[in-house]
């Protein structure tokens, strides 16, 4: 792929990728991808990660349902962050069994939970 | 600060940080911070960042006037990740001189620029 080409990994081969709902613009969650990933992601279109922790591919909704369908695929200007906007299949993004990640809030110096648990974690991927 | 003990950064002392239009919901920016980046973030009410390129805190907007004020401040499932809701003065928040940093939109192997130039950065830096 051309396009691959241009985007920039990092010294581990690694770039962020960031998951936004293609429809109401909410951020739903934060990973990284290496090439094979990216490459996966285009041909799939359907997210698929890098696992830092696992050191392996990351393919998102594999276990729980949860898959990331691609609509739109953008880098920034210095094309090394991805932006995955997303129809995220069960409504679901977060391995909590919340809607996005990105729950806590801060406010006077405590983070606050503002997101509620749709499904238990224990049934996602009992 | 309490709240920051609870954030997660990296090996290098570093956590990534997403700015987030307040109102549009339309993704700015993506940077890092260091715990002195997130404290003075969280203290002045306005984005500063780590540069990992110049070394030194980047105080956003303090050449181009493009400040991002502070309007919710979020991390995710983790707390290894950050997310700045902000009002982006300016309405500029990429040294491009456009309104967002992602803007290579990707279709048929190729990038393509979807965003204008509001403003020549040599007016916005010169």
């Amino acid at each position: 792929m051309n396009a691959l080409a241009q985007v920039k990994f990092d010294d581990q081969g690694l770039i962020p990728a960031i998951s936004q709902d293609y429809k109401t613009g909410e951020i739903l969650m934060f990973a990284w991808m290496n090439k094979e990933a990216l490459t996966l992601t285009i041909e799939k279109q359907q997210a698929v990660y890098y696992s830092r922790s696992r050191k392996k591919l990351w393919f998102k909704g594999e276990e729980s349902g949860h898959t990331q369908v691609i609509k739109e695929i953008y880098s920034d200007c210095d094309q090394d962050v991805i932006l995955l906007k997303i129809k995220q299949i069960g409504g679901i993004a977060c391995h909590t069994g919340r809607a996005s990640c990105f729950f806590h809030k801060l406010n006077d110096d405590k983070w606050h939970s503002t997101k509620d648990v749709i499904k238990d974690p224990k049934d996602i991927y009992g």
